[in-house]
């Protein structure tokens, strides 16, 4: 193989497939970016084995003014897979626009900027392991926006303690035209679930794990609108601009929440999401002392305002007081995790709006729904409050 | 006490003290910071018995428009400790432009903004041990640029292995009219003189600890042009704008550097800064994995450039080619840490102009001077040549 390249063009695509490289792996050759010569330029793919992203540097590209701009120079076809990060490392520090790549005997990597050489090690392509989908089960598109929503309105909720595997990922189930995605850790639950009508689909019940999901949120293009997505029975392909990110799939069957969310409650209180927000921030401060993060809450209608107390015993307490805009109900009094209580709102998009909680007594699990936009539940099982 | 304060003024000044505050401490009366009423407003003390930091908010400030406003309301003088990270991150969060501090019980202190309430227990100021200065031997001012430079030129050569103690410090030895600053872990030197006429000041030789000089770094107000310093036997105290900043000073005798630092120069090669700089910055991509980070350095007056080469037994290795501008002396091959190296160009201002290489041989310590700023002086002592 035997190229030039503009160095800037390959940045942008390294930042990409780099993002799969693995930590540290006991198969070398993923530590490795595999790098194709093909009819169209230059392909690039980085992959830790459950994540693969796959890009492509076009042979030219216009401007605004429609020129064509030459990214590639083909001398000599071929491939290589040539170690990432030093590679990556080498590129963005070269004093060049113009790189030459050529690789020599047997799998060596030489690269020339303006000034110095640099000899990396590389592994023959063929070595490199094969990833590509085959019989894709289920194919539709997305907006790209709202993919990235679901990502952010749920991830945090995703399971730490693999001791239960399919609640570390993300569920998406797709039946009756409406995809409702779900994370929890059984101590609370996260879930936007959306109408989406496609006749072509058929129902379908996937976990991604959530670190591809959070990989995928930093590496996905919100200037494609559209995100294509394929599943088979165990891998998930999405595919934005020029980037295909694959994961694999989380084996083991979901939990069935639908029976554990309430859909009607005794009690609801709305309040101002701003302050609610803010008066929560400062109650976890000390709630974090104390290993639950356990904040009390007071629903006091008659008050016309919640109370919100914490306490560590050793520093101090603090008492926060939000007022009622709306209320149905009598007085309740609870304690929950001020940090999923924090998440949670830290979920919904701040807007100046109101936020409305759904109680079914003090030991029942809780919901909170932004009032401007019903797609987002996140629920949070209250803890025993010890008086 | 009991007293209101301006939320935002009393910010600017806990940013200062909570930075003295101990990670963790055995003594747990220094997780708290001072907190007194004094005749001129409130003054604040923050220290991990190695460092304290002190400052003061005055009862009233001039704006620009000459117009008085009131930063203190004090109520009922007093003085109490307070739990530093707790009261700087409730203040920091409140939402308030005045908030009210008093105590009350057994040191308890309530504080108070526009809504909610937080308890902090506190502890009685007479328990906080007594830092401040006595006798004080030596008494001179720097300008605080000066300073800071001082620090940042030294401070990476500091030893971080402990079997040393004073080599943990940047040594200020003053003598015959020029204050010498020194900082070297015995493998690299770094070193800034300046001149500096005061008959008033007796010499001295004190060691600083590093870690106390690095946060005086961050502490110190550069919009104050001089800083005022003082010297105890045991202690050294700096007086910058409104900011005290005390720290005990290393026991243990420095090394007579000065005796290590070669004068004269077999061979002199000077190359540009920025060129030089950037080449390093490549060729320790690869140096860095090789446990001693070693380039190797070849001396070429023939072909008029110098060529650096590092590499990682396994991944591959880079050439580098500097111009040299100027040389006198023969050819020379050496190697040395490329870290070190690069380092020591970090230190060394951005200018666009040169840098000086000053050697002796293969083996003996060589030099780097910045041709813009004779008071910089860079040393490294080559490792061995394996070839």
């Amino acid at each position: 193989m035997k190229i030039k390249l503009n160095r800037q063009a390959l940045i942008g695509k390294l930042n990409h497939v780099t993002k799969a490289l693995p930590v540290k792996t006991t198969l070398s050759i993923l530590t490795g970016i595999k790098f194709l010569t093909t009819e169209q330029g230059v392909s690039l793919t980085g992959s830790d084995s459950d994540i693969t992203i796959h890009t492509s540097l076009p042979l030219k590209i216009l401007t605004e003014k429609e020129e064509a701009v030459t990214l590639i120079e083909i001398e000599e076809p071929g491939g290589i897979v040539i170690p990432g990060k030093y590679f990556f490392e080498i590129i963005k520090k070269l004093e060049a626009q113009t790189i030459e790549i050529h690789t020599f005997d047997d799998n060596d990597i030489l690269i020339r900027g303006d000034k110095g050489e640099y000899t990396l090690k590389g592994l023959p392509v063929e070595n490199y392991p094969q990833i590509e989908l085959s019989n894709v089960l289920h194919h539709f598109t997305l907006p790209t926006a709202e993919l990235k929503t679901i990502v952010n309105q749920t991830i945090f909720s995703v399971a730490v303690n693999e001791s239960r595997p399919a609640l570390t990922g993300i569920n998406f189930k797709y039946g009756e035209g409406t995809l409702a995605c779900t994370a929890t850790d059984s101590f609370r639950l996260s879930q936007r679930t959306i109408g989406f009508a496609d006749e072509t689909l058929s129902d379908f019940n996937v976990t991604i794990p959530g670190r591809s999901l959070s990989e995928l949120g930093k590496t996905i293009d919100l200037n494609d609108p559209h995100t294509v997505i394929s599943i088979t029975n165990n891998q998930i392909l999405f595919e934005n601009a020029d980037v295909s990110f694959q994961s694999r799939l989380l084996e083991g069957v979901y939990p069935d929440v639908a029976a554990f969310i309430p859909t009607s409650f005794e009690i609801k209180v709305r309040v101002s999401h701003r302050e609610l927000f803010s008066a929560v921030d400062r109650v976890s401060l000390m709630a974090r002392e104390d290993r639950a993060n356990v904040a009390k809450i007071s629903i006091l209608p008659e008050e016309n305002h919640i109370i919100m107390k914490s306490n560590a015993s050793e520093i101090g307490k603090i008492e926060e007081v939000v007022k009622i805009q709306e209320q149905t109900g009598s007085k309740l009094s609870m304690a929950c995790s001020s940090l999923f209580l924090l998440d949670a709102l830290k979920a919904i998009e701040y807007s100046g709006g109101s936020v409305t909680f759904g109680f079914n007594g003090d030991m029942k699990p809780f919901v909170i729904l932004d009032d401007q936009d019903v797609a987002n539940l996140q629920l949070i099982v209250p803890v025993r409050l010890e008086e």
